[in-house]
């Protein structure tokens, strides 16, 4: 997916939002670490402490902060890995022309600046986090996503919990013993690669929060390494967990190393398109030697993730002939077309341990793509996506035995009685890897509107136990999407991602909800656009009726104007309840006192 | 809720919405009837017939129509209510200065040109749809209805039907005796006040199609009747099925005739903002006198349904004290401020067999309203909330031992997993009246987005049995609604209602995403404009990155360009599965043929 923006020079958006801080926590276990969490102070009027909120915005929304993307981020995590010692510096892969599309002169964006010499795992080992886990080791990583997923937890400890987890198990305290164990088992993702030591470690699993990712990618017609990076920056700064990197055409390798070097969120990739580039487009050129070469460039520049479309097996292509919409992944048609044309099983699915053997020398994620997904609700659970997704079972269990960190990509177009069973048959056949959806769309009939036809379906599904949420923008099946088009994208799954973590009855969700409303019920304006999710939407759409700054305290809003105010009166009635005998009054009215008429009476009576 | 608009002269919008065709059908029982519907027409290449879908616009979809605001909408109805003999025509109220907010001079909204002599029930009888079907009749309304619910259902007969419908019944086929049935039993509503015969019938049951209601009503700056009518308009054009008339302030009365005889949709009213208005805003002024005075006003003007919040008990105030949010609802806390002022019972409750007689002889059907409903996550499904339900339960059967037709209004602010408790109770304690709901939205946080939020939980509660969703817009907690946030928040709920008449496993709802879907696939991008939701915006949306005319028939799009297109991959595959043996060759590797690979093997393996 590729997004269209405005030329932005070197520079990205930059500074806190309205009322907000950046506070950091460090770690018990290993004292260096410093999780980040964004503070929104309330007017002193409210009496209450500032809400502190997960924040995956990077060091881009700290006051005054000085960050030029020629330098990269800092890289907290590159002292984490070399302590392991179970990793050495090489010269890694040299840089090719077809790397970038064969692109030159003007037409080839600008190599970064600099070169890290990449990591990769000594001799055969595994220095994946599965694998750390597996051995009873608690990483720093570990520990920082231990401190990120608890914030709020504590201070919500009065509240009583409810919610419907179906199964999760969200714990009151998330310990970094906890953190281990939900990887060792394989129910959680934490996407590290040793080579992108600039991110800010996050999890992945029903037992966590849901978190969403944000596709960017330059578009065909060339676009600078600033716009990527802007993307990447943008998407974040509304609450972007992960982004991929979905880049087609030229200049691929050189544009991904600026977004990686400059991101504080795990990056993901499709090999596959890369490699299809170097074969000129032609798909059934491809072969597993430039696949395999397409690994290890991506592996070494950091990325976090592979989308791997291995489940694409020669034999379920006959599935989808009478589908309505054939086969709408674009991994998954590639390597359809091969398939068919070569009439051999995919080189992804023969190769898979080798694949492996590469991402476990990096940790790299697996995200197992869906390549035979529904992309209209007629396709939806049919048996070419659950076939499929039989085969995403059979290779969890070959990634996990290699130590390799997993989880599962699903639909797509699904209607909402039947998105409970993608749920259910992906924990049954992939044993509980984390589930990572597209949406999913709940009808065909909105184009233009697709963010919501799937944000539906995203926050059902999210409840039910997705991971991980792949935001849908209102371009969806038209066109390239805007700025604004990527940020109402991040809004609208953050909204699916925050209801299904309420729904799912996690201890400290309801802190943000319960501290807007009662700014809400308080006439604090400037703390419900502060506590919002777009502080900038909400403000200007209250200023648009009621500009003046006198009305940012003024004790009713436009919708009801101040005779009418129910909240208003509200108060008013708080007030008579202090009055006493109110509630024996109410007591006695409860148990029927004389103002209570029975039905009979009434029904009787004329 | 308020709308701001700009002012509009006296044109309203006006013509069939792209590639679309207004058609009738007529009648069996009643010949003379003329069912309106839509019919979109796909490009020859698509070798498809037309869509024909569901309209609630009214004549101003009509090609060249000529609709003058001054003359009002023709009466089709007028004759199929003198026809039943039971109604007599009288001078009706006379209108007073207070009507209007004592408007006068410039401030006072021009007379609708030319009044009807109201008609009203002769002696004590009830001109109900429901003393009707109760009597075995199956007038012009329930077959319009049938007609009109019957849309695509036989030509989508062949296809097999599926969706969990929780407990509604769902005919193949609509006949008028199922309506007559519906009706009968409470299961279903049918807004037609005598005094609106404009209106087209339309049916809001868990039965029958989901429905969706959009708010208008002037700002409390004077805004022309003409600004009034084109939100009507406007609403109803993209799919608004009822519309509620909440204007406050001035010129209520004047405003609001100008709406009821322009209307093709039944119009509903919340009388106790006029009669406040008439007070002078002053709750505890208001008497059961000036309330009754009120609704006899609105039901001579036409209103087909009343909100009446007389399940805002004195005995439940104190419950709503510790809430975060108090009392939301504008009636609710109205009647809360009047039951604690004098410290007695709600005179709407106790004069609500009063108010049965007064909606019988007019046909106006009730929406009891909700007016304890929960304004936050935090106060939902709370005793506040429950214990009114309970209340309008017992209002329910008072209302139907009198032959008025019911529905219950819903909430408002509740998490995904406390929104089917909602429905269940509903149907439990309300005898299965229409349940009609406020969104509900699944979370606070997200002021300016309001119109998702609610949106995910309208799509969930509809899917569970809710009968109509009342929109939300983009502006809710915010400001007044322009033009473009109505649009927005009637296509949002319009998904919602699709999103749920899907699930219920509606026979033909699925015929629109299919005919959409092989649109897509086949690369017809007009006929994917046309069948969607809001054409306009996907054909812009499309343009804005491809925008010749050459492109509208491109085998690809700009998400992936040409190179990539998977759909395209797609039809080669198709083109590929006509060649012979491909099938066998299929079910041979369906079996496991030679290209297998056991996952023991690839395990062992390396």
């Amino acid at each position: 997916m590729n997004i269209a923006t405005k030329p932005a020079g070197l520079s990205v958006t930059k500074g806190p939002l309205s009322a907000s801080k950046k506070v950091y926590k460090s770690g018990a276990i290993h004292p260096e670490i410093r999780v980040p969490m964004r503070e929104i102070a309330l007017h002193p009027t409210s009496g209450e402490p500032p809400v502190t909120v997960y924040d995956a915005s990077g060091p881009y929304t700290v006051e005054d902060v000085n960050i030029r993307i020629e330098d990269g981020l800092p890289r907290p995590r590159r002292n984490w890995i070399i302590a392991r010692g179970d990793v050495e510096a090489y010269d890694g892969r040299c840089v090719r022309p077809e790397d970038n599309g064969f692109a030159s002169g003007d037409r080839l964006t600008p190599t970064f600046p600099f070169r890290h010499a990449p990591l990769r795992a000594t001799g055969r080992r595994a220095v994946t986090q599965l694998a750390y886990a597996r051995a009873g080791i608690i990483t720093p990583e570990m520990e920082f996503v231990a401190i990120r997923e608890n914030i709020g937890r504590d201070a919500a400890r009065a509240t009583a919990r409810d919610g419907e987890s179906f199964g999760a198990h969200i714990p009151d305290h998330v310990t970094p013993e906890f953190v281990r164990q939900e990887i060792a088992s394989g129910r959680a993702v934490l996407p590290a690669n040793i080579n992108h030591p600039e991110s800010e470690p996050m999890i992945i699993g029903r037992n966590f929060l849901v978190k969403i990712n944000a596709n960017i990618g330059n578009s065909a017609v060339t676009s600078s390494m600033a716009e990527e990076v802007e993307k990447m920056v943008w998407a974040t700064r509304w609450g972007a967990d992960t982004v991929m990197d979905l880049s087609t055409g030229r200049n691929i390798h050189n544009i991904r190393e600026w977004i990686i070097r400059n991101s504080p969120v795990p990056i993901g990739t499709v090999p596959l398109y890369q490699a299809l580039e170097k074969v000129n487009g032609i798909a059934e050129d491809l072969t597993w030697e430039v696949y395999r070469d397409t690994l290890i460039e991506q592996a070494e520049q950091g990325v976090d993730y592979f989308t791997i479309h291995a489940g694409v097996r020669l034999h379920y292509i006959p599935l989808t002939v009478d589908r309505v919409t054939g086969i709408v992944s674009r991994g998954g048609s590639i390597m359809a077309k091969w398939c068919l044309h070569h009439h051999k099983e995919s080189f992804l699915y023969e190769h898979f341990a080798e694949i492996c053997d590469i991402c476990r020398a990096y940790d790299v994620s697996f995200s197992l793509g869906d390549g035979l997904r529904p992309g209209s609700i007629a396709d939806a659970n049919d048996a070419a996506q659950f076939s499929e997704l039989e085969t995403l079972g059979e290779l969890t269990k070959i990634a996990w035995a290699r130590d390799c960190q997993v989880m599962i990509e699903g639909p797509g177009h699904v209607p909402m009685h039947k998105i409970k069973e993608n749920m259910d048959k992906q924990l049954a056949v992939c044993g509980e890897a984390p589930f990572y959806t597209l949406g999913p769309l709940t009808t065909d009939i909105a184009p233009g509107y697709d963010h919501i036809t799937s944000g539906i379906g995203a926050a059902m599904i999210g409840w039910f136990g997705t991971a991980m949420l792949c935001y849908v923008t209102p371009k969806e099946h038209l066109g390239l999407p805007d700025r604004n088009d990527v940020k109402t994208g991040v809004i609208t799954y953050k909204i699916a991602a925050h209801a299904a973590d309420l729904a799912k009855g996690h201890p400290a969700a309801r802190t943000r909800d319960d501290a807007l409303s009662r700014a809400r019920f308080e006439f604090r304006w400037e703390d419900q656009f502060n506590l919002s999710l777009d502080p900038e939407t909400a403000r200007a759409f209250h200023d648009e009726t009621l500009p003046k700054e006198a009305h940012k305290v003024a004790h009713f809003c436009s919708m009801c104007g101040p005779k009418f105010c129910s909240m208003r009166i509200s108060h008013d009635i708080r007030a008579e309840a202090q009055k006493e005998g109110f509630q024996a009054m109410a007591a006695k009215y409860r148990e029927g006192g004389d103002l209570y008429i029975p039905v009979e009476a009434v029904v009787a009576e004329g």
